[in-house]
């Protein structure tokens, strides 16, 4: 087995798939905001086109209700395994834009880091196994297994239309793994591979009072001004050292055994090293965990956003009319997004002032993810980040939230692998996101070992790669 | 005295002065929004050319550092008092614009009502003494007294120039009493005179944690989120019944005598009249005190603004780095805004939560005022109202803030009377400002009526105006 020709591929067209990667981030493909959709499309199609031309069969953009989907795929290995790809085109929004040093959506590389909205989350990791795919058909024309690429617009908005999607074309999509390139890893010399991932909920709590905004010196001291009454509720969302007040938040969630917490604090980040990615000097949160189960293993509730009354420049006298919080729950196992709704609305019934009105508004959700680290799947998964990278991966829980591989167990009973690239300073959903450089190109190597591996370990028996119950432990 | 013809004249001209005040509004003289300092700099070009237009000698535009003054006289009756005319021909900001009914700047006529940011604050009740002295100069060639009208372009921004002005010119300026109309009366036929004003200070609250924006995923459960720690700190502002818990804030607050509360019970506004104007359904705060004693005789502190996280469409999981609150204090006698300052300051650094940092800016602030309800030149409004309205007025405290009653006082040693013309609705800083027309008109009437009895009360004996030190009362 010799993957010397692909691997010198890639390494001696690096700089082009660079530039391309740089045009694929230059589409401000925001999904949540409506002013961006006609980006979004253009994207899809840009990579699209970009996959077809790689040599990707039936490269198509595929309509959704709101943002396509791009699909592709290579079937001339009929007796291999099938590896679904997936990954999403669509990014967070930009603001803050003055935080960023160089502008989110005119990708500039400074020093080993390329700089742009979606560099790492989630384009530059798409990216990895398309020019993994590109360098494997250019010196060995074909590949070892089959793939189905399926890349998403619609990811930063819960995914609206894609588990419909995935449902309806059970059929059409039948592989035997799924692999997941949008988490993290420790450092450049410190792969890992994701098997738990959070679950998510987000919700937006509304305080209404009067009827329009009051001057502050006509009425100050006798109406309950709905920006303080939101933020009193907001504060009994927590007690003192940072715990969910919510009645019942904890009763569902699985304690992780003495024997992972002992692997976690072997192998996952200490407290230290999360403070200096955060860059913060102080914890914040459950005293009994490391920070590291706090992110991972238990569940949170932060506050996103809160808007309300005068934001402008200077001073304006007012008791606004109403004030709004954007609320984002992370989940574990075994939390249920649509349990957890239920419980935080009945405790804003139970906190509200009987001076003020509340609506609370939420998304679907997503359920937490525990995948079993020992499956087939993973193992080749391992191996391949062995070697592109000279060090055997760790085995992570991550704090983030893919609901996509909750779709992927329910709709197509598929195993997925969580096989990131992102460092902890790539400054996800923030201003100045970045993707390191030599990881990208590692990363490609990966993916180019992953593909060889995941074939030569199940020659010929794709039933071998069937899911087995406990191989992938959903909570869904 | 005889008054007839200059009354007459204004019923008869009130469509064309309703046509020059809509062109008045139509400035967009929001003081506190760089955008708009060139609107404000044409509105006061428009108002010093209208003051020539109707005789007024002198008229001119004053600059500031910032927004410019308007100045105008009528010096020709040498031995009679000379009354002070203030208004502010700046306006508040008119976000948010979506609950307009008509656009802010597009002033239009409903009903009884004129539509319209600054119609009624201060627009409007500036317009009725200008149409007062026209009314009289058009039918009897003369005023009964000397007028300065001053006004000012910078009120709604805490007239940060004006008190060095006023030091600046306080020989050009001498005059025997001051008059200003930015106060409400308590309806169409219930005329009021204001002789308590709340002070006021703004601040904001900064709170930093994370240097950027985190991904609330990632990071949520192990760092104080800034916005949740700023909802923790505006919670301790005040206790569960809306007390404020800044300790030493209520040292010098003077306690109204019981004669005076019995006066207010008779006079003031009843609780259930305030709650229908700022149209809610419960009361909030100090429990003891009815809600007129709550709005002018009590301090309060609100909050008039929360900026902080995502707050476009949909959602966005983020830990932001960054949250702000404005905030406002109403003050009464004898609290001081420097003190106050300082203990909010002292506060802010004994509640600060060890995890994440804190700054506070605040504004000069104004002190709070309280006038001798006896002293003559009262009297001569009281009895001006009476002419017009048909009802003699009250003597009401009021809720807001006018800081230049106190530079008044210390700058020109000059009595304040305080004649406003605000219906409670009229919505002031608030969307769908508006002013009551026929208050307009019988305000112009008590402005003709107030010049001649201020006039007759004290003929050729500008001495009898000097100030006593019983007749102004400012805690100054």
């Amino acid at each position: 087995m010799s993957l010397r020709d692909a691997l010198s591929y890639a390494r001696a067209h690096n700089a082009r798939f660079l530039e391309e990667l740089k045009s694929f981030i230059r589409f401000p493909s925001v999904s949540s905001q409506p002013k961006h959709s006609a980006e979004v499309r253009k994207c899809a199609e840009w990579l699209a086109a970009h996959m077809e031309r790689i040599d990707l069969q039936r490269a198509a953009v595929i309509p959704t209700e709101r943002h396509p989907l791009v699909y592709g795929e290579w079937k001339r290995a009929p007796s291999r395994p099938t590896v679904l790809i997936y990954g999403h085109f669509d990014v967070q929004p930009a603001d803050p834009l003055s935080a960023w040093h160089s502008p989110p959506f005119a990708p500039q590389v400074r020093g080993e880091y390329l700089y742009g909205r979606g560099a790492c989350d989630d384009k530059g990791q798409l990216f990895i196994h398309l020019k993994a795919i590109e360098s494997l058909l250019r010196t060995e024309g074909k590949l070892p297994v089959n793939v189905r690429c399926l890349f998403e617009g619609e990811e930063e908005i819960g995914s609206p239309n894609l588990p419909a999607f995935l449902s309806r074309n059970a059929n059409k999509l039948r592989a035997t793994v799924a692999v997941v390139s949008d988490t993290r890893i420790l450092g450049p010399n410190r792969p890992a591979i994701h098997y738990a991932e959070r679950g998510a909920l987000s919700a937006e709590l509304e305080v209404s009072g009067p009827a329009y905004d009051l001057h502050s010196g006509n009425f100050g001291g006798a109406v309950h001004n709905p920006l303080q009454a939101l933020c009193e509720m907001l504060t009994r969302l927590h007690d003192g050292e940072g715990r969910v007040q919510i009645p019942g938040f904890y009763d569902r969630v699985l304690n992780v055994t003495p024997k992972e917490r002992k692997y976690m604090r072997h192998t996952g980040p200490g407290d230290q090293e999360i403070l200096k990615d955060a860059e913060v000097a102080y914890s914040w949160g459950e005293p009994e965990f490391t920070l590291y189960e706090r992110t991972t293993a238990r569940p949170a509730l932060t506050i996103n956003g809160i808007t309300g009354g005068y934001q402008g420049p200077g001073s304006k006298a007012v008791i606004p009319a109403q004030a709004r919080a954007k609320l984002n729950f992370r989940l574990v196992p075994a939390q249920d997004p649509k349990e957890i709704d239920r419980l935080f609305r009945r405790y804003v019934t139970q906190i509200k002032p009987q001076t003020v009105r509340c609506s609370v508004r939420s998304e679907p959700g997503a359920k937490p993810v525990l995948i079993n680290p020992g499956n087939s799947a993973i193992r080749a998964a391992a191996e391949a980040y062995r070697k592109a990278f000279g060090v055997a991966p760790v085995f992570l829980r991550s704090g983030g939230t893919i609901p996509i591989v909750n779709s992927f167990q329910q709709f197509l009973h598929l195993p997925t692998v969580l096989m990131g690239f992102a460092l902890p300073d790539a400054r996800l959903h923030a201003p100045n996101e970045n993707l390191h450089l030599p990881t990208f190109s590692r990363g490609i190597a990966t993916s180019i070992w992953f593909l060889r591996l995941i074939a030569d370990s199940a020659p010929g028996d794709s039933a071998r790669w069937n899911l087995r119950e406990e191989d992938v432990v959903s909570t869904g």
